[in-house]
């Protein structure tokens, strides 16, 4: 079958598959997700063998030690994975839910039920792990899910496909609810995102390249996550010791994370009395620091920024440093350098909390609190799918929600429209 | 200046005045609505005279009479412009609105705060009274806009672009919140759906052919209304009464709108009572039948239609009939061959309008009433910038929400995060 004739299949399959699953009762999702986690209990001989194939092949196309860590599946890791659908299990089910009901004055009722977005589409690189995370979240809010993992793990995947193809067989559910591409032809990514007859959106998962190659060009919606270039404004007014341990724990939690600070901003007035405190623990955890001349001026430990600082994500121990004359100047930074994921003030003052939280065009705006806390756990979601930079649709973490849609219900009793 | 130094100037513009509209007071835009509305009324006599110019191009470049009607500015479309303007600033501003704020186990406060998209692209055919339609919209919910009206309405809309700024500057807004392109060059098109980095979405107003060529080539969102293959399905357990005065309506309100009916499907049980007594209704009417095989053996009135027929949005005193076994045929018809725009049932079985609202694939879903009411003011937005058959983002009538997004909020007091 050519690669054409083979998406069109899957295309279609997932299609009449998602018809399906828009009825299925949240029952018969839960079991599905329990039958899944059972499948992969009984699997686990056969999934460390599948990923001794990957780790096999990577190690001799000498992949990176980063790169083989994430593909790597242990016991722990297929112990996360059976965690983890059994907590989407217990998230309450979006689907369904009928919201706004009014009368209106032709008589008609109208309001919202949130339904599933249709087919959704996950490209994703080497973690085999997400091959379980993302198609238990889009099955339980009812969506039908293609799968394309990175060809480096193209066994562990299929291993993966196997278990999940049994929890929904198990439930009643048709197979094809979930399809990971038996595939690795790049060529079947490029069919993947240009097929809105069968695809509703794209979920990409992986590094700023891959995401980038996608959202240019797709020809379906992209729940894109780009850059998380988080700043920290310290306020002239605001709590010292607040002001050190949102700064330090935003930057120093952990390095790769897309919620780190990336740049701190500090308001000049207080910038000789906090900042050489907080260079000093920057220094002791070893973070290196850039920064503008007047923040080199107070501490020489301060390396020289340059423009393309202030725009760069480090995933590092870095960081650049500003002194800005008010809150508007640091406002305006961080929308102009910023990447709209998540950013906090440290302040005391409440007019500038409001006015902060107003015009600072992120997906997170924080008050007094760590960066750290832009994620969809933290934000009591039970689950995440992915933090998403965009402004449509989904804006921020995206848990079950994001993977759901909201059509109009009318409710008449014979009503015709007169004008 | 070259078309790209040009439609980058215009971007750099929308951009900066949208983040000063996102800190606009609600009267501040509303001073801005009905100072525009005040322009608008002593620029009448340069309005006719602009709008003459274009007619007389047009009637030269040949244009046919309803290109013509609609280009057309008379009194009475501007005093519907006016009355626009004076209700969009009647509407409740959505800016700002914080919902959501719950306590979470680490001790922070997440909520979610609606905020303008940004930067909003609008681009149309020939009816200049969408210049003031779009652009007061996207005003008072806070966004920026570029507006791209058809060459053959140049001089129109920018005699009311005039009259736009002068509303803009009068409220102590940027005069650059609303931009009307001065050019009819048609690459600035393709410019405008491919700068993300300053727009931030693109509504296209007009014909199948203009929105499938932007959809196909944009690299920033578009919210856009493809067809309106509307159906209306008559149970077994209709009332018939309502099933034909809902028929009727649904058809012959008026036949050039997108929530017509398009196609009727009626249950097999009941077809021969009720469909002559809706074939002669529409015969009545003027409306042309086109059907099934077994819809034509129950009237001879029906033509033969073909596959195409169930695809085909007429927009025109036409009308597909289908005879189906059950509901589930229906129900399958309207989610493969429709555009997922709306679609009724008329039944009193309680069961089958629950099967049905969850099953139906489409924006707005009907119980007992007529497809007509699809619409913006019918649905209590008092005001609409169009009809979304997408899923993401906005689906169904848009208002002013589905201009705003929702950003999230944390509040803490020196929160960090441990783990």
């Amino acid at each position: 079958m050519s690669l054409e004739s083979y998406m069109n299949q899957i295309g279609q399959q997932a299609r009449a598959a998602s018809r399906l699953l828009a009825k299925a009762s949240t029952q018969q999702k839960n079991m599905a997700l329990f039958a899944m986690a059972d499948a992969l209990e009984d699997a686990r001989p056969r999934l460390i063998e599948e990923n001794l194939k990957d780790m096999g092949n990577g190690r001799a196309k000498g992949l990176d030690d980063a790169l083989l860590d994430r593909l790597l599946l242990n016991d722990k890791r297929i112990d996360g994975m059976i965690e983890g659908l059994k907590q989407v299990a217990s998230l309450p089910d979006p689907i369904g839910e009928i919201s706004g009901m009014v009368y209106l004055p032709s008589g008609i009722q109208r309001g919202q039920m949130r339904v599933p977005l249709g087919v959704v589409g996950i490209i994703y690189e080497s973690r085999p792990n997400v091959t379980i995370d993302a198609a238990s979240l889009c099955l339980k809010s009812g969506n039908a899910t293609i799968l394309r993992g990175g060809s480096e793990a193209f066994y562990s995947n299929q291993a993966i496909a196997e278990a999940v193809v049994k929890g929904l067989e198990f439930a009643g559910l048709p197979s094809t609810a979930v399809q990971v591409l038996n595939t690795t032809d790049r060529e079947a990514v490029g069919k993947l995102i240009t097929m809105p007859e069968y695809v509703d959106v794209i979920v990409p998962r992986g590094g700023k390249g891959l995401i980038e190659r996608i959202s240019k060009n797709a020809r379906v919606p992209v729940i894109k996550h780009l850059d998380g270039n988080c700043h920290v404004y310290i306020d002239n007014e605001a709590d010292f010791d607040k002001a050190f341990n949102i700064a330090l724990n935003a930057k120093t939690r952990r390095y790769g994370v897309c919620n780190a600070m990336e740049s701190l901003l500090i308001h000049a007035d207080i910038a000789k009395e906090i900042l050489p405190r907080l260079v000093g623990a920057f220094e002791e955890k070893g973070v290196e620091l850039v920064g503008c001349e007047l923040s080199r001026s107070i501490s020489v430990s301060i390396g020289m920024a340059t423009e393309e600082d202030w725009y760069t994500e480090y995933h590092a121990p870095k960081l650049s440093i500003k002194v800005v004359t008010d809150m508007d100047e640091a406002i305006a930074h961080i929308n102009q350098y910023g990447s709209h994921h998540t950013d906090a003030i440290v302040t005391q003052n409440y007019s500038k909390t409001r006015s902060f939280m107003t015009e600072v065009d992120s997906s997170s705006v924080m008050v007094n609190a760590s960066t750290s806390f832009a994620d969809g756990f933290e934000y009591g979601f039970g689950a995440e799918i992915g933090i998403s930079t965009d402004k449509i649709h989904a804006r921020g973490p995206v848990g079950l929600l994001g993977l759901t849609s909201q059509k109009y219900i009318v409710l008449g009793d014979g009503h015709t429209r007169d004008n």
